[in-house]
């Protein structure tokens, strides 16, 4: 009972130090902790990105002597030699006499840590803190078990659901505080989704920028989605992470290009057809919806079509959060269970 | 100083006082303590509701000899000989030596009742907690000062702002906790609204019902805007209340014939059509808006067209509560200050 508690105090301790690499990229967040026979931690580590060290290699790397350790991981060590070598083996090579871990590996090639460490007559205590390490993780291992990107559809609107008076002015519906929101938002995905009628439209620049203005540290991929060119002196085509343009419409075959580039996390940012699209096709895992108090009336509508007919077939969404910001809402939400 | 702090004191037991009367009905909320010379509170009063005595009568009834005494009420004493005498003259036959108050009233007729104590040689000290005071009978305030009854335009609609499915099925959007809040705030209106499409549409009963179904203790009247005559068979027809068909689309002259019946607090309930109207007209004094996390898209809007060409001229609010309600959140706003 003493080690169990034990386990789930070091996990919650792998789980913080998880938090501190990036969440983008096409790996996990994970962390891992050693502990002595005594259950004190005598190394710490964490992944910062693919072509780091994983975790749990990091962790040894602090240690000349890591024998007879229990090393405590918030994901199954992998089995899967990529940039790094499998961590099963490094654990292995290390002696390490235990491994406690909370989410098994859901890759497609990397699985199976858990049975290489066992055959090698290490002790495995897999699925310690398995919700909580599964809900940080959620978004990543969905990608991953689906191959295609977690996708969070945004929009701003007013209360009435426009995002744009009748002439199609839009600046600003939201005020600063919602904006810097969004950045943030782009900052921590792998790629942003528009249409070709925004980038002709708008032209917008898709950056990731704080509040001065200056570019974040990790900026997304702009994609773009539709048929139609991008325009040859379009500020998209001075993107800092460079510029995806698909050719196309067929939303599962940009998804699958995007998965094969190990994009996990998707930012929807419309338009409104775009957007519509992606629900009605069932692709939107997440919203991300700013809610300006002020009304517009009209046919400029956030969302268009989704081809529901009657009540009974309406997309129910899941509220996860609400978040004032200046005068504005943001209103999280993922698909209702069932949904 | 003492005194100062004493009065504040009284008001905020009027103001709970007060609170103990209907919302409803051509009368102000209003409480009154009868204080002694060493400033205790000897007998308190409210109004219960047109027809019954004003909080100060209340208050003066339930003493023998109210010589010499402070009278604290939350609105100045009517000058005005309604169904009940006006107020300023049974203070000054009951002998109170000093009169406070928090706010002047606004009535057209009722006005002057300082004055009248005053030039009666009581001791009149206004404005004592009168913004808290004024927060809490804006809306009687502003109807009574404007001549038309305050409006709360309500409308129920998903995340997209969408009000029915395509087929024009709603039923129902919003869940049980949500329905259940339209019903206290219709309780708490003197009059629905409805444009006769949606009596057309849906031949709703527009009672303000308890969670079980039964009949609360104050019934709206419900007021059928538009051209179209109500059906004979319609619900309405058998309201607790009565039925105000107007047979017009002019919401001034709806608005002023209301007034003129004492109707203080309106509340619109719908359709599109009529909701935009009132909004694009500058009538909305607030918005009751139940969102529901859900999508619909389609062309089934809670807002249809509100006149609005350019974002400039996007009509702001200002949000002065958000409530959880089951799965659903209902946003209260305000016109922003000068929109
Ligand atoms: N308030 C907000 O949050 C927000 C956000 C973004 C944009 N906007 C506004 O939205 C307006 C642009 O609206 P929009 O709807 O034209 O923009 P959009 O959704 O960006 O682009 C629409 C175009 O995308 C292409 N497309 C890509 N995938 C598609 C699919 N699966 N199905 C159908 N078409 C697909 C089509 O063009 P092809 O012919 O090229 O295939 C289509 O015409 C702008 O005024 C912009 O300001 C508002
Ligand atoms: N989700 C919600 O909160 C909610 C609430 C209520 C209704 N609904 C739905 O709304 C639908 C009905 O929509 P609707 O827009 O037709 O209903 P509506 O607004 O109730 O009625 C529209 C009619 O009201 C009359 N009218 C009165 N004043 C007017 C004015 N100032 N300007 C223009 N017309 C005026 C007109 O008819 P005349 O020719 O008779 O003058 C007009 O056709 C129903 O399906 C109902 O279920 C939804």
């Amino acid at each position: 009972m003493a080690e169990t508690v034990s386990f789930d105090a070091a996990m919650r301790r792998a789980l913080e130090l998880a938090a501190r690499g990036p969440v983008t990229g096409g790996n996990p967040q994970v962390g891992c902790v050693l502990l002595d026979d005594s259950g004190a931690i005598v190394a710490e580590g964490w992944h910062r990105g693919a072509g780091t060290p994983h975790a749990e290699v990091d962790a040894l790397s602090h240690l000349a002597d890591a024998h007879g350790l229990t090393a405590v991981v918030s994901l199954e060590p992998c089995n899967h030699t990529g940039r790094t070598g499998p961590c099963s083996e490094a654990l292995i090579a290390a002696g390490v006499a235990r491994v406690v871990y909370a989410v098994s590996d859901p890759g497609h090639e990397s699985a199976g840590g858990a049975q290489r460490l066992r055959s090698a007559g290490v002790e495995v205590v897999p699925g310690v803190l398995a919700d909580e390490v599964r809900a940080s993780l959620h978004p990543w291992l969905t990608a991953v078990a689906r191959r295609r990107p977690w996708v969070t559809v945004k929009w701003a609107s007013t209360l009435d659901g426009r995002a744009a008076a009748a002439d199609g002015t839009s600046q600003w519906i939201t005020g600063t505080a919602a904006r810097q929101r969004v950045h943030e938002q782009r900052a921590a995905s792998d790629a942003i989704l528009v249409g070709t009628g925004t980038v002709l439209a708008d032209d917008p620049s898709l950056t990731a920028r704080g509040d001065g203005g200056e570019l974040l540290p990790h900026q997304p991929l702009p994609v773009v989605v539709g048929e139609t060119a991008v325009p040859a002196d379009a500020a998209l085509r001075r993107h800092p992470a460079g510029l995806y343009e698909t050719g196309t419409r067929d939303l599962a075959a940009v998804l699958a290009a995007l998965d094969a580039r190990g994009i996990r996390r998707v930012y929807v940012e419309g338009g409104p057809t775009l957007a519509s699209a992606v629900i009605a096709a069932g692709f939107a895992d997440e919203y991300a919806v700013y809610l300006a108090p002020a009304l517009l009336g009209g046919a400029r509508l956030a969302v268009g079509d989704l081809g529901i007919t009657t009540i009974a077939e309406a997309r129910r969404l899941a509220i996860t959060s609400i978040e004032q910001l200046g005068d504005d809402l943001l209103v999280m939400a993922r698909p209702a269970k069932g949904h």
